[in-house]
């Protein structure tokens, strides 16, 4: 679901900001018409996210490079496997290198640790899913990227569908009007294909807003038997998303109370790059 | 050492990403002209930075937010910490807190980070750098971050300065021309103000390349003895940088060998972010 | 739920197409420092839209415009009623006026053609939504002009909902599997705030689709007795939008069928511009 | 006269306006590697125009795809008619199908206005032409379909011709001094090939306006008779622009007059889409 | 006729380019909060052109400094006069100054430069224009200053005025029609409000020129004798331009033949900069 | 080291502003799909330089052009000698015409000039460098233009080295600390790839510079004898800049006092273009 556009806004972003002017290494060392070969080796195993950004940033810095992907997004590697392939200009490989890690070890580093957190809930019901906590420009590579892990996505921004909190909530509330009646005023006002998911602090906010008619009900903060609780209460009459305190030690517990969704903002704020090499001979 | 344009570049690509046509949940629960109160709180203990995006992104959402800083850039916080306060229309703080949260987490993250890596190298004369393993896009943004915690810039990109490995020099050298030779060329042909760094592998490329007048000269994955051997070898004739293998654990013995800089990938290449909140008072 | 950045994204090009290298006219005639005043007359009686367009307008081409608008979006307004007023140097504001009266014409046309067909199905339970055939560039400002004249929006763009045709539908279903797995299948994969909406062509189709737990479901081209006849079937178990051949003419007895949604292409890819002028007085 | 950075431009914000990131149906529905082909087929009668936006709007999303015109910019062409056709990825036919659409059908239903006027002034010497009432960023594809309607083109921009109104006399005559003396000295300070047309309301401004030695003058909102009497006093001392209250049952009355231009804004104010279609077969 | 996005447009990028990540010597020598006064210098005489693009280099840098003109565009000045005056932050008014000095100096250069020419044609009835030799990405800027120093504008672009060279008409006129009816031909094609300009090279293309009915006739190397004796031959039918060989010493020669227009390159194609200084008081 | 990203940002910006609703004499008289083929010749002889940036005017235009260069960046030419060829669509090589020789001549301009000041230091171990007074817009071709003739560059902006004045100095050493003290904080707070230089305008303020431990010392505006003065007190200890009243005929005398460097604003801050002239033949 990445666009081209997507894709390449990012990349020429990145090599304008690592080479403004040009790389004065390669300009002095290496010659014009030197050509080399190089192999994106994975240092570490781990979940293959990015190959269509990792060809971008070579190619969109020299056309004439040839990339070629030997595995496809969502792969699974082993250390020392090679993922792609790059030939041509040397200056060209050596120029677009750095941007090309950057982006693919972030990406897989994202798709690697979610299929951590996937793998915890397997057997269960619950799906794995994002947050809006990304790094700022980067939020479709990275949404691919939970996909690619196996995750799902929650909504991509404000925009797209409601997720409203105690804040929101108050508001309306302040002057009398009951949290039913309220959501059911705002759900009049939507669109129709817009999803309305609300959050909830305790057990007792749960009835009212089902009978607010939401899709999803978001348990925030719950303990695990809060949880179980607020499943049974449910009862199918919308989806549950749990969140907060989510690790890949929790996670699997939370999962088991019959959750449906349970959201993971460290999948995308906290990324350890994949240690993926560029393995390079110049002159090949 | 951020401009204005590095700011408003990344906050404005941020907030169209986060809310490309509006926020659906705050139009349908926030009625306009309702105003609130919000105060950016420390939830762990960390040394602060982007204080002046934080503001940006309020201010670029809706220039009549209030936005006043607690706390400067560089200052070291403890958990329950108020560092900022935003009052204004509650519409416009809750549009901006996502893009706000998630650039001022990520910088502190990468300021915290930076400053247990200082502390470790503390009364040693090296000095903690980062390198080009930034996230793209926010390169200005994450420099500045490490300069907060107390680390120092390396080259910001391929076109400031040279850093030439073995890639580089094995072309020119491969028609026969010693090392020195080829440096004492390359720098000849460089500007001025160019900064000439090397890297080398084995203690016994050490003399050739300093024969070449270089700056800098980075011993890559030396181990403390040969860091040692190096430091004695090069006797104040050129800077001296290690890299590779350094972690918190690694880096006060390798400053302790004499090295003037060791550069950490891990500062900007795996960032968590630090766990700042926006406690919002609506109606405030 | 329009943004700031929505707004001027569209004004700052329409300014730089209407006047690349300044307004020769004005500059001949107007003396800098000229002021004038202007009002904002309809023409002709309509629904308003565009009052926050409107003034980026003429405040991007010269932050020191005043401009008052005397009507908000969604007000209903009579032929000769003043709608906004604009005073300040004369240059500017005649190098603006083309530019706002293009828009809020354009925008105060959808509007008002929306409550036209809004009115034509008061007493039913439809709402009348737009459809993705809005001018390319302008589609965050038309929706919005949608709302104001009492319409509701479908899907932004192909990003953020499902909306299945046949063509879609074919490919999976050519396996041989039944549309009821294919859909099943589908649903698994989408994010949990997606909705799913399918269309059909006939009314047999109905229980397969609605068997596969689409959230709407599109009844194309049906006649009255057949959207009768779906609404029947469907029984509350779906949404349902009806499409096709909707005119000010037919859209009341379609709404008097049942049905949810009636999606109006026409209020968007067939806009005529509402007459409002803008009297101006120069050296006022 | 469209450059491919006029057409570029606007179809890239379109197809980034319509799928921000991507388009979640195809990817559930069609596999990648799905071939497709689709013809553009005339629901209705009428004059093509956009055939370049046309293609630029699939071979921009996807270079892969084949796109071949069937018909020309400015061929009329007969319901039914095959006007294009679209082979390739059925994934990126189906992507930027909308866009394509939204752009051909404008541009072609401001063509076959365009034509139905010109057709109405057959026979005179009078010239359809546009004005600046054209919606904002689409301004140079709008002028390109007038013209292919068979109609011309007035001023472009601001920039590019004088048209003084009666405001602009306004300002200059209020200290005194003539008309003519004031058009004598505004004609010296323009460039040599900038075109001067002035309005005019009244018969009897005409004599001083031509003393001026204006290019064309413009009779604004004048009867028929009054227009006859103009071109007579102006007896082919300056071409003589007729506007207001055109409309397809007065222009050809107007056009008999004798006037050498009659502007229409209704060609691109109100524009209704005509009615073309994409016939798609997935898989084909 | 400058556009405040002119302005803007050449500014912005003017400042990312000579500070793409901040000023490491402000950063370093001049602490936050230090505030400077500066004063343009003239350091030689000339004509003043560019001051609100000084004034926006500052302030888009730096909103809160304070700039002050105290010439305005088109003013002769003195060596040593003051121009204007700047006032607030220090780093602010070093960090802008490079950018306003080389766009004042530039365009003041070119403003002084056509004043010499322009003084060269005093008492003749020639006007000074440009060409389109102007520096990419400057053009308005440039055109601005060649009206500071009293001459006048040719077209600004390819778009806005015809003027068709031997090549152009070669294409037409290869199948056997004639230079007077391919004109009134391409005539009949143009918008009414574009100027038809065509040059020559050779006196006897003149009259089948003239019966095309050209705007303005170029006269492209003629010799003096030869431009005397297209002026009497032309006798008020087209403007005539000369253009080729023009320079301080040739000028007046030419303008004394009785040409209307003498379009001269060099105003633009080779601008040596004014010498005008930034003298600055930091700490004032 | 210019990048395909420097070129392409500068000559779209060209071609928009030069054709920005295309070419109507083009349009008026050259059919679509006549050929033409065009040769660049010089007029002068000079030194090339712009070649790739010549190509990709032609190309951005219309990707079909076909561009043959006969000469590489830094080769000498004589008057009448062909540097490039051009064939294809005739209105594609005139619309890109002017654009593309803008800049080349510019570029080969700033080359021709360069080489000049090269060859008047030629026998000493001086350099000729450019500086910050480059067209807005333009640096990273100008500069490359500078390597071409075969001079060297300054830093390239604010951000990539320090150059302090006596401003900068002023500040700190107001507060009663030397000059030498001042400079070797701030030498422990830059990257350690960042030069440091620093401005002296009389011989005692050389040994407390020196002492700071700066890179390259600036001798600005010194007298022949004071410079030979200079060179022999810094005796090797830092590079030596001369600047200041730098002209052809002053440059051999400053180089042979022995200093490293000399910079020359004149190189881009006045440049005349070179006469380069573009011979077309229409239909061939």
């Amino acid at each position: 679901m990445l666009t081209s556009q997507n894709i390449t806004g990012v990349v020429r972003r990145a090599l304008a900001e690592d080479a403004p002017w040009g790389d004065v290494t390669s300009a002095a060392f290496i010659p014009a018409g030197t050509t080399a070969a190089a192999a994106l080796i994975a240092r570490e195993p781990g979940v293959f996210s990015g190959g269509e950004v990792f060809v971008a940033a070579f190619r969109e810095l020299d056309p004439a490079l040839r990339v070629e992907l030997a595995a496809a997004d969502g792969d699974t590697f082993a250390a020392g496997q090679a993922l792609a392939t790059v030939t041509g200009e040397a200056r060209s490989i050596l120029g677009a290198e750095r941007v090309a890690l950057n982006l693919v070890q972030r990406m897989s580093g994202i798709a690697t640790l979610t299929a951590r957190y996937v793998a915890e809930v397997a057997g269960t019901a619950a799906r794995v899913v994002d947050t809006r906590k990304t790094t700022p420009g980067l939020r479709a590579l990275e949404r691919h990227a939970v996909r690619c892990g196996g995750g799902h996505n929650h909504r991509f921004s404000l925009s797209d569908a409601v997720l409203a909190k105690d804040n929101h909530l108050a508001v309306l509330t302040a002057s009398g009007r009951s949290v039913t009646e309220v959501l059911l005023e705002v759900r009049a006002g939507l669109s129709h294909t817009t999803h309305l998911e609300v959050e909830v602090d305790h057990i007792d906010q749960i009835e009212p807003v089902l009978a607010g008619g939401v899709d999803t009900i978001m348990l925030d903060n719950f303990t695990l038997d809060e949880l179980r609780e607020g499943v049974a209460l449910v009862a199918g009459r919308a989806l549950i998303e749990a969140s907060g305190n989510v690790s890949l030690e929790t996670i699997g517990a939370i999962a088991r109370t019959g959750v449906d969704v349970i959201s993971v903002g460290a999948l995308t704020h906290s990324v350890r790059a994949l240690d993926l090499g560029l393995d390079i001979a110049v002159g090949a």
